[in-house]
């Protein structure tokens, strides 16, 4: 396979030949017979400096067509490099046009805005921005299974269609074959969905979590790592209707040890990330946001914070000078606005809350002695608030019941989970990370369209 | 986090104090005042047998329960066994019942027939063979992201829902949020897609290869391993409504490199599931089918065979003895008899096939200077005939255009694909490789439904 600029980069055996494959970022050309060409092979964020010599094979044949963007494969010598800002450049001795790039190419080398890129989503991993982008989120993922492989935890593909009558109705894309023009009808009237592909009336999922706890509860500790949706109309820089989770679940297990685990688990990614995408992490830190090193560095090196929501109500009730727009009780989902006061202004590190009150919770959650309070937690983080959300898992089955019935669930439809309960059943947690919350967070992107490769927002599923 | 029985079985440590948690197999209960209970934890195959005497704490609270599909917790000391099959079983010190489980319990300890089972796709992977399918599964994930990151490739999330014309229109999967009782109607009385919530009509992606493509002519070698769809009406057991995907994208790379890499990486998965899944592979082979061990320590000590698929039809034309439902002929899309044939009785290993009929194949595959084929490749396998289908690209905009209108398809729906041909077009190829067929050969499985967790096929998307 060709050769890496990330590799030649590193090497110091100069002299040596060299050969690189890759797109041009720009050519200067000097008076004296000769052209630098900066050419980068998205291996890295860095771009390999080139020296062609008009003497060389090729270079009457490439030189015409050698503009910004084009593809070129040059075979040189590496040497030292006189230049500011890098070690090596390649004196060429062939140079061969691949693929030529006309002048109306729209990537050329000015800074071009968000929104505009967006439109080029087709190009825009070839910027600089979207190759660490493209970067980070590849590593990333693999440092997401590495974690859990390393710990014994199983991947498991929950189904990302489904007609389990167990998924919240609100808020989900309907899947469908039928001739939307002229549906079936049943004898009411309606569109009968038993003539749909699946037999029922089915959506994409909005979670994998339910389904993958069948498997903690015969496997022991299991992850899902798939995409999720949400038809929630928000055109936000915050939501995607198509974005990807991951979701662990742990066999044995209490609200502790579900609170360890995301600690572990966040502080190991952003480890990972600073140790492995060094150069893209400054870039980040540098042309989008300079917090993001300092404050990916103190989170590594913190104990995250832990207290209880009720604590929590207090500690926000003392805060005269916060100003919240929602008025802080016991009772109240906390907003963007309280999470972020905990954990910039009072602990000035991630905070982990627990115990939440149970009617701003799930149904699945573990109810609490207290009977006002689930086992629930959140992990919030400086700028962006809650990044990982959790709970220990209600394992009674009656209890569960009689919670489902309070909340007009139909047990019914709930059968195999609540089976789960009823043949062995073991205390269990888990908590669900937004992959592309985290990519934002770590990166300092604003915008959450810019940190997957093609966003799906309301009115735009494009490429 | 709980020790794994895995663990415990391979400790020598006799003497030592050793803690279990897991679901009950059987009980057998001797008359002499104690108990044999065989546990498994999922995190292996095997089961750990316990002595429980009836003197130990808990017993007398616990025994009433500890049926079989129980979850219990035991404390005891690590000893040699006498019995045969296994090294080690613990002498319980305390037992605890976690969750009962009544005699009702659906997985008793006799054989179930798979389709019982799928029936019970929430418990199944608490039997034998459906753990084994988890690891496995498991195993095969991180060897795939494992393969593709140690050479560099970076791992890409292409969408899964798409409003992009690129995709055929047969066989697809509608995702809406109109109201399919009343929708929204345009002034020619057909529904109205500009109102739905992605603006356009939208359906579930069939393949991300050429959303991929966009990051490898911009990042170099990539990859996507995600769901996607096929709305095909296929009752067999090979065909699943959602299934996963593993579609590499090589940059800088023909035909040649392309069959390099889809027959190294197939023989490195296979080895790794013969080295890490030895228990699992060992089951597969005593009770599924007795080939699959022989077969992939095969393959993975074989070179593929490589030839043409014009070579290929000579082949099949001399196989007199073959009685081939579909008469063989230059042009005939090759079915599984012939595939089968070519790799069980001719070559008597893996084959790889190349340059096809451009006209049994997609529009995006490089056409070949014969005019004639195009650069197209399959890897054949044993009784599966087909695993890998994969191509070089075709990277040549006028070319592609051309091909594009010769076989109806509007240019035009494709602009963002045909400018990866006209800014720095690279030589570029690829494969797929579907990821439960790849299961299904490795284990033996008849069924494809019983190598995902979760089977969508018509009329059920249960669970």
């Amino acid at each position: 396979m060709t050769p890496r600029i990330k590799d030649i980069l590193l090497s110091t055996d100069f002299g040596s030949e060299v050969m690189t494959r890759g797109w041009v970022r720009s050519r200067r050309d000097s008076k004296s017979g000769f052209c630098f060409l900066v050419i980068n092979d998205g291996s890295c964020l860095a771009d390999l400096q080139i020296i062609v010599d008009e003497s060389i094979p090729g270079y009457h044949e490439s030189i015409g067509g050698l503009l910004t963007g084009a593809s070129v494969e040059i075979r040189g010598e590496l040497v030292e490099s006189p230049a500011k800002g890098q070690n090596v450049e390649v004196k060429a001795t062939e140079i061969h046009l691949i693929g030529s790039c006309p002048p109306e190419y729209p990537l050329q080398k000015k800074r071009h805005s968000f929104e505009f890129l967006r439109e080029i989503a087709h190009l825009r991993p070839r910027s600089n921005t979207f190759g660490a982008i493209s970067r980070v989120r590849n590593r990333l993922s693999f440092a997401i299974h590495e974690f859990f492989q390393s710990r014994g935890f199983l991947y498991v593909h929950t189904p990302i269609v489904t007609s389990s009558d167990c998924e919240g109705a609100g808020e989900m894309f309907t899947v469908t074959t039928l001739d939307m023009e002229n549906p079936p009808k049943d004898s009411n009237g309606k569109v009968d969905f038993s003539h749909d592909f699946f037999g029922k009336r089915s959506h994409l999922t909005v979670s994998g979590q339910l389904n993958v706890e069948t498997h903690c509860l015969a496997l022991g500790n299991v992850y899902t790592f798939g995409p999720t949706f949400r038809a929630e109309n928000s055109n936000t820089s915050r939501h995607l209707a198509e974005f990807w989770m991951i979701e662990p679940e742990i066999a044995f297990c209490d609200l502790g040890g579900d609170m360890d685990l995301a600690e572990e688990f966040l502080r190991h990614l952003l480890g990972v990330l600073l140790e492995d995408c060094a150069a893209d992490m400054k870039f980040f830190n540098d042309r989008i946001d300079n917090t993001v090193l300092a404050t990916l560095e103190h989170i590594v090196a913190s104990n995250f914070e832990r207290l209880s929501y009720t604590e929590a109500i207090d500690e926000l009730l003392k805060a005269k000078s916060a100003n919240f727009e929602y008025p802080v009780k016991w009772g109240l989902d906390l907003q963007s606005e309280h999470e972020r006061w905990l954990t910039e202004k009072v602990f000035k590190k991630p905070v982990i809350l627990y115990d939440y009150p149970r009617d701003i919770k799930a149904f699945y959650m573990r109810q609490n002695e207290d009977e006002k309070t689930v086992a629930a937690m959140d992990v919030l983080v400086p700028k962006i608030g809650e990044i990982i959300g959790g709970s220990q898992r209600e394992d009674r089955h009656d209890v569960l019941v009689a919670r489902m019935k309070e909340l007009d669930l139909n047990p019914d439809d709930y059968w195999w989970y609540l089976d789960l309960r009823r043949y062995g059943s073991v205390p269990h947690a888990g908590f669900g990370l937004g992959f592309e919350r985290l990519i934002q967070f770590a990166t300092g992107m604003q915008n959450i369209r810019d940190v997957i490769p093609f966003p799906r927002v309301p009115n735009n599923a494009s490429f």
